[in-house]
């Protein structure tokens, strides 16, 4: 008992990134006669990559332990003590403690900590409606969902896809099952696939996803999943629930025959533990962090990840953006902070990439519909550009949509919807708003240019010129 | 007489991107009641990419014109009295006026300007040794010099080809020549290839083309070049000079047998005729203007592209970077003054791309003997990653260098060599030193990560935390 007076205990709750990020980083500069590291998780896995899920149910990448940055046995082994599937059932700040069930054995007890990292992530939403938990209807979230969908897949006979939800995971999932054989159509209650992007970017991946054979169907609200024998008689597949397997998709005008549903609808904060004890919560459902990721009037608790609210720079709100890449940077912060160094994290512009087939879509910073909320009074514009210069060989089309604050002419955001080179371009915008640069001047940033690279105005610039010229004429 | 009395005529030097971008861009503003414009060229082309042309040596573009993004007809058909094979042999700026000759009849004239427009562009470096003005030794800098090159290719029987220079144009001839069938050797002066990389990334270059089955020879001076009839012995080809063919590339101890030889050792700034006339010139030979583009002392007379010094905004001093992508920038920031608008080109930050094979190339800021030479202090970091998630499928792996200057920690220079993806991620560091962010900032960048894009960690932001962690570590 000498011992654990004279070592602080930190106590991690959630095993993936930000958890075990924080729990290595911490690690890294305190060595075990310093600080005890007790980390739940109430799953199978440790630090994996969710965003890989897509990848690996479309056949990219073949072996689910490639999605495993480390393993529980490698966390171990650096003097981390891990406590897999046990669920942290309870917390309380004032005593420095957290309950935990032993999910094998339901046991239950107490842990004391010194210092607390809340890393509990996001829930998917899993929509109320009847036939949502009926076999063949899969969420994405974590790597048992992966290889729950991945059995439906290899057992089932049908061909025929649903995924409920166009946003990131919704049309990653449409290119996964495309790539495994599947008519797929994609069920979007939106007006255009892509929510993250203005209506008339998200028009773009529509046309393109139905280039690539996808049926997308907006403006669909999802009322039911009804069950059924799969084939192809409606009549047939007309008992609903039942607990059988799914057969179709009802909206509230249609129905689509399905072997299989994905439900891609997006996540909230999974923060019902700190919310019963009484930690701040934003309008977003999200634990409320200051710059060093220490909870706001907690001393001794920190969070990060798909859990938290951040900083959004651009407009000076608190967003929810569950990614994996602020994830590892929270836990990095945190680690440090709790290891005695000193980190912040200082805010997002909202980066987001993504592809479906040869199809790249990324934003960055604010929407017409965000910088109108916040008060931010813009001019768009919209231009039309290729990769590479004209003349080199696979030269394809982009789109560039940029946003930038009337009269000032600071950037407010990106947008980029084309082919390859088309997505990490929007880089160069993330930059410039967190430099807060205008649009002006980013018509003589000094970008790489070659052939093979960029036409001699990249895409980029081009959008900028335009944008300023705008700005100018509307002084 | 009066109407010459009414409008102002602006006179344009040099047909190519920041002549005629200036030209075209001054049109735009200025219609030709109220701005006359001419514009010289000596060649028999406008407006064209050449930076292209070791893609149309190399087959990738198989059309000269695919290359000129303008032709003389289209300058024409928008107001631009243009002369082509017209030479500018002198510069009165005292008198406002320029000497002209006309190159097919000889004729000379003097033709007057309210405003002057000097875009002369560069000269290749034509080493001063015997045997360069054999046939089959060819520069690279102008599509009349592409053809001519074009031209012995398929005249030659022989597969050999050196290439005397290893920068950008050398490594892009070597392409260009390898898709060609040949064997290529590169004879090069430095110590490794790519000079505006620091040695250990040519180091990476070096390897990386040995590996695409290309001869590298360093440290090697060439002190003339044989002609001779292309056979195998040495002797054959041993007489020198004499009008004849090339036969092969010596250097101060070795010789190459050669059936081609490309010249690519780089430009300086063409400034003849400006120095001449006693316009300033910088330390680089380029001529100094002001932020507008104007040459200082000279109210009336504006310099852009390959014949000006541009400031390096990391450095605070005069540059030669000659870049086409420059060059249009300066034309439109010309055009646009002239015309009465306003802008400005504030300066580069030294962001250089190229590719040999599938070898990405790209620099930006300062290398270490930049910094050295003036007076930065820095601390060197160099990482390798990836171009995606690992698990990802072709993820290639991408080595970065990054400077960061000690104590404040400010980005001084990015180097990256890789694969597919790796070039234009230099465009993120370009933007954070035209910001002067630190490099412990550039850590929390919100880049774009999803798995077939970037590992969750971006290989610059691995780069950063290294780079953050050294100068942390050393204050």
């Amino acid at each position: 008992m000498n011992m654990s007076r004279t070592r602080e205990r930190l106590v991690v709750i959630g095993g993936d990134a930000a958890g075990m990020s924080a729990a290595s980083q911490a690690r890294r500069l305190k060595s075990p006669d310093e600080l005890e590291i007790v980390a739940f998780e109430r799953g199978h896995f440790t630090s994996y990559s969710a965003c890989g899920i897509p990848y690996w149910v479309g056949g990219d990448v073949t072996d689910r332990d490639e999605l495993i940055a480390r393993t529980p046995e490698e966390h171990r082994a650096r003097g981390i003590d891990l406590r897999l599937r046990t669920e942290v059932t309870e917390l309380d700040p004032d005593g420095q403690r957290v309950r935990a069930r032993d999910l094998e054995s339901g046991e239950e007890s107490w842990t004391s900590y010194d210092k607390l990292v809340i890393a509990t992530g996001a829930r998917p939403i899993r929509p109320d409606m009847p036939g949502v938990d009926a076999a063949g209807v899969h969420g994405v979230q974590t790597l048992d969902d992966g290889q729950a969908l991945l059995d439906t897949l290899e057992g089932t006979r049908g061909r025929r896809a649903v995924v409920v939800g166009a946003g990131y995971i919704g049309v990653e999932m449409a290119e996964a099952l495309i790539k495994r054989g599947y008519e797929v159509t994609v069920v979007n209650r939106g007006s255009e696939p892509m929510s993250t992007l203005d209506p008339d970017m998200g028009r773009l991946v529509h046309d393109a996803m139905e280039g690539l054979g996808i049926t997308m169907v907006n403006d669909a609200e999802v009322t039911k999943i009804l069950t059924g024998d799969g084939g192809t008689s409606l009549l047939e597949r007309s008992r609903e629930l039942g607990g059988g397997r799914v057969g179709a998709v009802v909206t509230q005008d249609r129905e689509f025959a399905a072997d299989v549903v994905v439900l891609g609808i997006g996540v909230r904060p999974e923060t019902a533990l700190a919310k019963a004890a009484g930690l701040p919560l934003g309008p977003h459902g999200g634990l409320l962090t200051d710059r060093s990721m220490r909870v706001r009037g907690h001393e001794d608790i920190w969070s990060g990840g798909d859990c938290v609210e951040v900083l959004d720079l651009v407009s000076g709100q608190e967003r929810h953006v569950p990614l994996g890449t602020h994830a590892n940077k929270h836990g990095q912060v945190i680690g440090t902070n709790v290891g005695g160094g000193y980190a912040t994290f200082p805010g997002v512009v909202g980066t987001a990439v993504s592809k479906v087939c040869d199809l790249e879509i990324a934003r960055t910073g604010l929407r017409e519909k965000d910088a109108q909320r916040v008060g931010l009074r813009f001019e768009a514009v919209t231009i039309e550009s290729t990769s590479r210069a004209g003349y080199y060989p696979n030269a394809s089309p982009m789109t560039v949509k940029m946003l930038a604050e009337h009269r000032t002419g600071r950037l407010l955001g990106v947008q980029i919807v084309g082919r390859e080179g088309a997505g990490k371009r929007v880089d160069i915008a993330a930059v410039a708003l967190t430099a807060g640069l205008t649009v002006e001047r980013m018509t003589a940033l000094d970008l790489g240019y070659a052939p093979p690279f960029s036409p001699v105005w990249d895409p980029v610039l081009v959008a900028a010129r335009k944008a300023a010229a705008k700005v100018r004429g509307s002084l």
